[in-house]
């Protein structure tokens, strides 16, 4: 490691997260799921195909426009379960509180996992509440964990994605990145920015339906859309084009990113997702996304152009090209 | 709830934290996996009946004699499958670091992390890593949660234990307790006390083995004996009886214990579980325990006497008999 501490990096979700998994843990737990580096892990439990995903969420503050720390928790891994081609089924939760935290607000935050969990069709059915003292949290954390069962018969994997294959995306991108920051900096803007987190799943099965051919899914979470085409291409070993023009980013949320100087393109987002599938298919893809509320604005952004040593390439709106690196760590820390 | 603010009891595994569960969680989540209060969740995804739960660990200090927060989290949410019958088989892990932890630390951790799987014969499949800013964590947390399968056909719940039960515990209470008070107080004793930490799955498994007619297995964390004891009369509505005379306790243990003004029954253990089963299948299981490494000193503390409103009855050492309740919290916060 280049450093003998951690840093705030190492959670981003970028270079110094990929230099942790591939340097720590890989070597330490070594075992062909681990191995796949995908947002679950894929067994089988008897003759069921399976996935088992965890994340742990940290977000500041608590509560953003368009949700919470609760309907955040939901939507993550039950996106992380979609992307795998896993329709979720089972959440567990487990909470660290700080002492002295409101219970009011615990109420309120459980509310919102209960609704979200309803709408994305899953049921939480463990849980772990562990307190700490005062000073020794940040209010509260909450990892859910989550089982879904998978019936594609196409494997999702990122080593399946081909040269001639597009990239899809659902929707405008950075949304949740500038809500969380539009709150923290007190802009004072006179229209909200709304979170983007949703569930993912029910958009996933449609698409399932419309093609056995789609490769790979990927949500577009910590370090945004910039951070996990850039990962997908080094996976692959794959040259990745998208257009700038392409890729929908909502006025406000530009507006935004320019005032305090990001780039959307690695805002974090938590209802959006990088779909590949060939170019024979979009066609139907897009129409069954088109046909949903969370793919209403789907769009092509770019394509799989040929292997390489893998790399991310941005036609730039202003007409030049230029190679998008994996960014070290996010923009903004503690986004979920 | 008594209070608007969360306590450390809250997160105690006692009082406090089953009215968290009742009053809050369970009716917000409500669902027939979560009702069963039972240590994981048993449902079934295809033909196959899986068991999922999870676990976070706060333990403070992170490295303490016997073991570390790493093989804990592992040990943990095995037992805790294993309660549930369940064959444990794969594991996810969160990590929520502070930032400036280091990462010697963290590898160190993550290999007894490591260790503790191969040992207990469970994979670590899929993971998320956190970090959260300086102060806003005690080091690190770590979340495990588990998948098994259950092969065994009985039910193994509270709600089919019967009066004429015996009640039987694995091997001497308090150890892990004692240890982590020994290593907070530095109580510069000659010898040092070893938490207990292990891995229950392959006892379980002998046990189950050795009967059809298991009831009931819980392992004794949070609350140590005591609180779980008091618990599963609750659930059942049973009165359960045990000796004083008959719960092993170690000479070193009982020492700190007074040194320290504690009752060892309301110690944490980490590899230490109370068995029920019908009184004709006692010699069996006996058997089969004392062949294994965890339950060489199993042995027979009490029995099931009979129906009531769910009580814990113990015959004290000097004569008596007193009601055990169910403690407002745990003995020492962040045992696990």
């Amino acid at each position: 490691m280049n450093s003998d501490r951690i840093l705030l990096e190492h959670g981003g979700g970028g270079l110094l997260s990929n230099e942790l998994i591939s340097r720590l843990f890989l070597p330490m737990f070594r075992n062909p799921y681990l191995e796949c580096l995908e947002d679950g892990a894929v067994f089988t439990l008897g003759q069921t195909r399976c996935c088992l995903s965890t994340d742990s969420y940290v977000v500041k503050p608590l509560f953003f426009p368009g949700g919470d720390i609760g309907s955040l928790a939901v939507h993550g891994t039950v996106n992380d379960l979609a992307m795998c081609g896993a329709r979720p089924l089972f959440l567990s939760t487990g909470f660290i509180i700080e002492e002295g935290f409101p219970i009011n607000d615990l109420e309120k935050i459980t509310r919102s996992m209960a609704e979200a969990a309803k709408r994305a069709g899953v049921q939480v059915v463990t849980g772990d509440t562990k307190v700490v003292n005062q000073g020794a949290a940040d209010g509260l954390y909450i990892n859910t964990s989550g089982i879904g069962i998978i019936d594609y018969a196409g494997p999702i994997s990122v080593k399946t994605i081909l040269p001639g294959d597009v990239v899809i995306i659902n929707g405008p991108i950075g949304n949740h990145g500038a809500a969380i920051l539009s709150r923290r900096e007190e802009l004072g803007l006179s229209s909200e920015i709304l979170s983007d987190s949703a569930p993912l799943n029910d958009l996933v099965a449609k698409i399932l339906a419309a093609t056995p051919r789609i490769h790979c899914m990927r949500d577009a979470t910590r370090g945004g859309l910039g951070a996990i085409l850039a990962e997908i291409a080094i996976q692959s070993g794959l040259e990745i084009t998208v257009d700038e023009d392409l890729i929908p980013v909502r006025d406000d949320v530009r507006g935004i990113c320019e005032i305090l100087g990001f780039d959307p393109l690695f805002l974090a987002n938590e209802g959006k997702a990088a779909i590949f599938c060939p170019a024979d298919d979009a066609g139907k893809v897009l129409a069954a996304m088109h046909d949903h509320e969370q793919g209403r604005d789907a769009v092509i952004i770019g394509s799989v152009t040929r292997k390489s040593r893998g790399r991310l390439i941005l036609n730039t709106t202003i007409g030049g090209t230029r190679e998008v690196d994996l960014p070290t760590g996010e923009l903004v820390p503690r986004i979920c």
